[in-house]
């Protein structure tokens, strides 16, 4: 091992951190120092790949000296104490000007406060999301760093060589300062969350109302993965599909359990989104679907609840596919603007300067939400940056069009045959609030201001008013206090 | 004024905090010590209500003197900072043995967190969720209180004293140890958050399907609160749609902007359920109808998105209106089923044995959400302590079987006219959730596996599994650590 011979180093090597390593040194004019607490973690990884060129350290020490200046550090560890205790390991050994990035699942308001604390010590802290699982980490993520500018100067080169690169661009971007990346990494996952149910959603109705088999479902998203639904979860769904499972001889689907699991990240979105007041009724849907379908001990005594009486069945089968399709698309429209919103209003927050559209490029590679429609996004803020909800923009504006009357009636179906579909129906529900001249909000202004006096706008002039409802029930302007 | 002649006192005299020392002065057996950080509010409340015989104080000293042993004083001052400066300042003053209560609208951690510092110095601390408004706290509120057990012996018959009384029960009990009445407190809101929305949304229904004016429609809701629906939101809500603007002589309905505000309970409510795991999309789907209304820059851009070409018009204007009081029933006991599934897991969480059926005797009356429906939900937890989800308890599985098909017209009725329904929509595809015999949860662990080797659980025996989708695809046995 010699001294500063590499000039970006790895901690942490279970399997993201050792992928994330081999891809880095798989890319020219790189050099990887490479760090884990139990030492066999490094010496197996140094073994198993020699083509790697790693430079392995045994101690912080070791790690530090190893790295030319300005040293760059990618933190793999667990989110939560274990980070702060690496980073507080690399600050005893790095210096002013070094950059550790922390390249696990934190919470943004984790990597905001984690930023202001080492940014004291003069090094750059850069929290960066990392989408695109185990595969992703070895052969190109997507990628999502915050931090300073300084940083980027020497990180940009670095990430850029070992991102997934989609349409002959880097699926890397500098996302904003502090806790930016993993805020935009965060809303990734909310949004594979709603993805993911309406794509759940779909096959269910088919299958319920068409009676096909999952194996010619698959064909079904095979065929839709070739059109405007072209993407990963699309192309994976066939895959899921069409697998039979060996010990039954049964569809795959049919014999995994159907409580679906949840990693926590998209719960965070739906919480940040509630603080800054933004709807993510689809995400929340989906995230709910999964809690709900997660406590068997409800549902086993709920089964007999009274329900419709005859079970869903289609006439025109290609008629109802295509109408599926349809509502999958404009729910999935739905789905993006409600994340796009949620980034906007974040960025106002916490003063990031995000490029919508930048963020919608970088998706379009190595990370689970890739997709052709992410070009279509990132087309709408190129033409209006400051645009305030994306389904606005005229391609998504046609297209709703075009789907709008099939949304319906497939909500229609679902709801009359007790199928539950709470993201197609939350986001039609939510696209008709959006559009509604008067919503009955003001019925709820009147409420309020009559239990609680919370005073009320009126339509027709400034001001705040307060109904004197439990005295002669006129009209005073009232203070803004409540 | 004497030394401790006072048997409670209240801190923070604004509207809130001088109401409740009226109501207990009110009492018998009470004197009541007042203290405010400002002494003019002290000297008016004092000289404004001489009948009330309060005992003033000026500084937390002469507060403390005037208390006798154990001290009580109850809290009613700004969440937040300005709560804890006021138990700063009490526990300079205060024994071992006296009680603090807050009855500020503070959020249960911090309770629970408060709760921990307080009994180290030995005095009690109590937090307490009062409801009712300014008028409840003045003539009887539902309270809240959590807090220890050897604090209940005193506050007990002070707060059964000044709480509400239905059908001859205060409405107060002693819900649980620290957080627990803050944490009932907070879901009591997010409830009545799903029950302002479920009725928005059936006057807008009725409106727009109907053409009948908002006073024609007050009369709809004045009836339907001699029946089933009977609650003191249904009955404010005839008069909110009564009343005419004297300005315009339009219904004060149209001349209230369409902007719904929050207080931050509503959002409270479902970002804990979602750490919780409990699936509260009614209270979710409200508080979201909330942000959405408040974007008008969203909304006014959103105007001219396509929709359905007819608008709604109703054949049998009766029985369409009494399908929509259906829906509106069948809604409700969803919404509030998972607000107090939401009860049900905190309790598990925090270690709280919370009497489920209480909670809903104590909200009959005092607080918003008072309605004769609690009571059947105080017998289902009476016959089942235990009962997993609410809604499947005897009365309400005959309710909903004579709603349900009324129900899912109504929301289809409302998708096909592009009229926002969100709440009663995302109620029902809980509802057909809960039923359903298999999710397609499936097909999402099938992709969690496929794309994040997140392993799935088989429906035909133990263990966790994973199918190596890039290598040969069969299945093999995984550690369950995913």
């Amino acid at each position: 091992m010699s001294e500063q011979s590499a000039n970006i180093g790895v901690v942490g090597l279970a399997v993201m951190g050792s992928n994330l390593a081999r891809n880095l040194a798989s890319r020219e004019g790189n050099t990887v120092a490479v760090y884990n607490r139990s030492r066999s973690k490094t010496d197996d990884l140094v073994a198993e790949h020699p083509e790697a060129g790693f430079v392995p350290a045994f101690s912080y020490e070791q790690f530090a000296a190893s790295l030319h200046k300005p040293r760059t550090a990618i933190v793999m560890v667990k989110a939560g104490g274990p980070t702060d205790a690496v980073i507080d390991a690399l600050l005893e050994v790095f210096e002013p000007g070094d950059i550790i990035v922390d390249g696990g699942n934190a919470l943004f308001t984790d990597t905001i406060r984690r930023e202001k604390t080492v940014r004291e010590t003069g090094v750059n802290f850069v929290g960066m999301g990392v989408s695109g699982g185990e595969e992703g980490a070895l052969l190109g993520p997507s990628l999502m760093p915050g931090g300073s500018d300084e940083s980027w100067v020497t990180l940009g080169p670095i990430l850029r060589s070992i991102a997934a690169v989609a349409e002959g661009e880097p699926c890397v971007t500098h996302i904003g300062h502090d806790g930016a990346g993993h805020f935009v990494k965060m809303v990734h996952n909310g949004i594979e969350y709603a993805d993911m149910q309406l794509i759940a959603e779909a096959y269910d109705l088919i299958r319920r109302g068409t009676g096909k088999s999952p194996a010619e479902i698959a064909e079904i998203f095979a065929e839709w993965n070739r059109g405007e639904l072209e993407s990963y979860l699309i192309e994976i769904t066939a895959e899921v599909l069409r697998q039979t499972d060996a010990a039954t001889g049964r569809p795959l689907v049919d014999v995994i359990l159907d409580q679906a699991g949840a990693k926590g990240t998209g719960a965070w979105t739906v919480q940040t989104a509630l603080s800054l007041g933004v709807p993510v009724s689809g995400i929340a849907e989906a995230t709910f679907a999964r809690s709900l379908s997660s406590h068997p001990e409800q549902r086993s005594v709920s089964r007999n609840l009274p329900g419709p009486v005859e079970a869903l069945q289609v006439d025109d089968v290609d008629a109802f596919i295509e109408e599926v399709r349809l509502a999958l698309y404009a729910s999935k429209i739905v789905a993006y603007s409600q994340g796009f919103d949620e980034i906007r209003a974040g960025a106002a927050e916490y003063g990031w300067s995000i490029d919508l559209g930048a963020v919608s490029k970088i998706w379009r590679g190595g990370c689970i939400i890739r997709a052709q429609f992410l070009n279509r996004i990132a087309e709408a803020y190129d033409a209006a940056p400051d645009l305030p909800v994306l389904l606005t923009a005229p391609y998504f504006v046609e297209a709703l069009g075009r789907a709008q009357d099939a949304w319906r009636r497939i909500v229609q179906t679902a709801a009359g045959a007790g199928i539950p579909a709470p993201a197609f129906s939350s986001s039609l529900s939510y696209y008709d609030g959006l559009r509604a001249e008067r919503l009955p909000a003001a019925l709820i202004q009147g409420q309020r201001d009559f239990f609680g006096a919370h005073t009320y706008r009126r339509v027709d002039r400034e001001g705040t008013f307060h109904t004197l409802w439990s005295g002669d029930r006129t009209e005073v302007e009232a203070e803004d206090t409540h």
